[in-house]
């Protein structure tokens, strides 16, 4: 039997519930269940199947693509009390942790024995968050994103039963793949209850380095230019000259306005610094106006945390709603993307600006508009939607890293072709009464 | 239409695609086909799945669980026709083929734009075949295993629909990962018709290590303090004493017979040579009697084409069979199972050979039996079993890269537990005539 104080009606923790980081609408739902425990989740999972109620896991509510919005209602499974490291396994490079830690206690853990888990999204979401949506951010150019750091996930599945999809081998060849079936399916085929993650040594050395062009496309060039140099590249991000006019603002720095590459490497020193050499004569050759090299900790902390915060600061603009857009597409095509969409932003005379992971293709545009205004509505979306076609003409995929959500299903016919049936398959095998965060990713399991 | 050239009940092509290069009894296909393009596929897959006749997909025949081999008799549908590159994209980093090409004919096309595709498994395997195994070898403790290249798969299913399961870019978070589901599931979900590989820059600089120990326990320790030190490891491979017996015998090398580790170290000059003076000191730390430090090319290449080859030595010995083991497990277990091994073979007065891929835990134990004594073919099972029951203790896996095939069919149970049924209901769902290489991975979808 759950605990009283496991069950929440109130208005307070109903609303708390009904909506995240991103600007889908808000819905509450019925009730809230906190677990304590793999064996909690069962029972509810029991009698959500029993009664076909709609059950959507929630972790802190850092999503971009209304994950965790329980839009048909229902109960919403908050992990709060489940957040615990379970086993650090320094000597395997593993780590068991519960789905409701965020990453930043889980790097708090880790430090101790100088190992650290390197999937940074910027938020400070839970990994279970992480593991449903495949988070990556700022260091998948290096480390890959999260589906390349589990091993093994237990999951509770809508009939009840408890399965683990991997082992704690490295790697493996027996059966199917369903580690990375389950990551990053959003809720909708099971409830993780424990995860094994790989973790890594903190490295020796790091170096930033900041550097300035008169465009946009000159930034992509130059980011496409050091990834085939083979310069050994921990995270390279793109700016463009609105965020960093928006950063300069919430941050008092003084970074110049214009688009900008914040790089980071990091290994052993010697390679460090030939690497940071070799990374500035390239940018140098390629137009660059500015090359800063930041050895110092704390302007590297200030900079990086400028970096992260850059989304908050236009997501919490009063009286303003922000479309977030999350494409990613080959690497040669960044360039010509990027630009496409300042053009595209600027001719309808809206304000966005541009950013992203540009080490992977994977870059954001922040649509500014406001909600109360149809036609600025219209015109958001209307950028979001050519930002997604010209991202699938090249080859490219809707969303590199925020999910598949509510913003991103009209898109999945368009990208996954007779593959979204497969998809669906699945889905139906799995959860025949669709209770597990129903209207999520498919537009038409409904019908 | 195929054309006749494409079809053949020729004895000789019968018994050629009858085998594959493990000791499982050979089974020839009723009729080998040879298809020339995705058409030819879908013709075939159709006419396979209205009559439930057999498909079995075969590359080159370096496979070692009998994958190609078709056991239920039917087609054997042969790629040697379907082997080109069909676009080198290397600002992309990426790079189209069919399944049909080797690696060393990929590489042998990439090598001009500089670029190479990493994952080595020893033989000259298809691409295609080590997207169905989710092969690994050597480098997969620097560049992970086939799964972590494969950005997009076409594929052929059951029913002759043709399907892409990812995109060009280099991460998504759009839908299931249908592309790792495929990668691995040995041919018994659909047929591979285009592949999309993400390949890297050839590394400025390389260096070997030659390490050796008094033990194979020593060696294996030696591994992990290696691989948890931070130093930046493209290969770590680990060669027992009667390894390196065989080695020297079958090369004419002079290799110290003593437990050994291959290690070899890649990137820019500077950071190279650095990991290189810092793993000699970790290893004159650990008890090591010798390190040795190889910077001339020729000699390196030497140096790995025995240690590639030594898997072959064993296999072609005369009147002799092998059974290879391939279990992965933490690496903090490896010296410890590797122990245990060693003690097993000898108690039982088997000869046997030890060596593997110990930077990611993957280990492989060839024991040779007289296939015509039941007694030693036994004992040869007996350590096989005991090897896959320890693995499994340590929570690892039955396979690390060979794939379950014929061999590990019987530990499918015991490793996935009820995940094997989430498993054999993705196939039902894919394949629900079973013509999709039938009698592999799954022991019980006939019953």
């Amino acid at each position: 039997m759950l605990q009283s104080e496991q069950i929440s009606a109130n208005e307070t923790i109903l609303y708390e519930h009904s909506f995240d980081e991103s600007s889908h609408p808000s819905t509450p739902p019925n009730i809230v269940i906190f677990p304590y425990d793999v064996s909690d989740i069962q029972k509810v999972v029991g009698y959500a199947n029993d009664r076909s109620v709609p059950l959507t896991p929630y972790g802190i509510g850092s999503g971009l693509e209304g994950q965790a919005i329980p839009v048909k209602q229902g109960i919403s499974l908050d992990f709060q009390h489940m957040n615990k490291v379970l086993e650090v396994r320094p000597e395997d490079l593993l780590v068991k942790v519960q789905p409701g830690i965020t990453r930043e206690e889980l790097n708090q853990t880790l430090k101790k024995y100088g190992l650290f888990f390197p999937i940074d999204p910027g938020a400070n979401a839970t990994i279970g968050g992480m593991v449903s949506t495949n988070a990556s951010g700022t260091t998948a150019v290096r480390y890959g994103a999260m589906r390349q750091q589990i091993v093994d996930l237990e999951v509770v599945l809508a009939d009840g039963r408890k399965i683990r999809t991997g082992s704690l081998a490295s790697k493996s060849s027996s059966g199917y793949n369903l580690t990375n079936l389950f990551a990053g399916s959003e809720g909708t085929l099971g409830i993780f209850t424990e995860i094994v993650l790989k973790v890594y040594g903190i490295p020796e050395t790091v170096s930033s380095v900041r550097s300035c062009f008169p465009s946009v496309k000159d930034c992509g060039q130059a980011a496409v230019a050091l990834l085939t140099s083979g310069v050994s590249i921990t995270r390279i991000e793109l700016v463009d000259e609105r965020s960093i006019r928006e950063m300069n603002k919430f941050h008092n720095t003084t970074y110049e306005e214009l688009p900008t590459l914040f790089i980071e490497i990091t290994g052993n020193e010697a390679g460090v610094n030939h690497d940071t050499a070799f990374t500035k004569d390239i940018l140098e050759d390629l137009n660059c106006s500015t090359v800063l090299i930041e050895t110092d900790s704390k302007k590297r902390a200030v900079l990086w945390k400028a970096r992260h915060e850059l989304s908050y600061a236009f997501r919490h603009k009063p009286n303003c709603s922000t479309i977030g857009t999350d494409v990613c597409v080959p690497l040669s095509s960044l360039p010509t993307i990027i630009e496409k969409t300042r053009k595209k932003i600027d001719s309808l005379g809206l304000d966005g600006a541009i950013f992203g992971h540009v080490g992977d293709g994977n870059f954001h545009t922040l649509i500014l508009f406001d909600p109360n205004s149809p036609t600025e509505t219209e015109k958001a979306e209307t950028v979001n939607e050519a930002i997604v076609s010209w991202a699938l003409s090249y080859g490219g995929t809707c969303t590199g890293e925020h999910g598949v959500g509510l913003g991103k299903q009209k898109f999945q016919k368009k990208e996954h072709g007779e593959s979204l049936e497969i998809m669906m398959g699945i889905k139906r095998m799995l959860d025949p009464n669709n209770i597990m965060n129903p209207g999520k990713i498919f537009p038409e399991l409904d019908k």
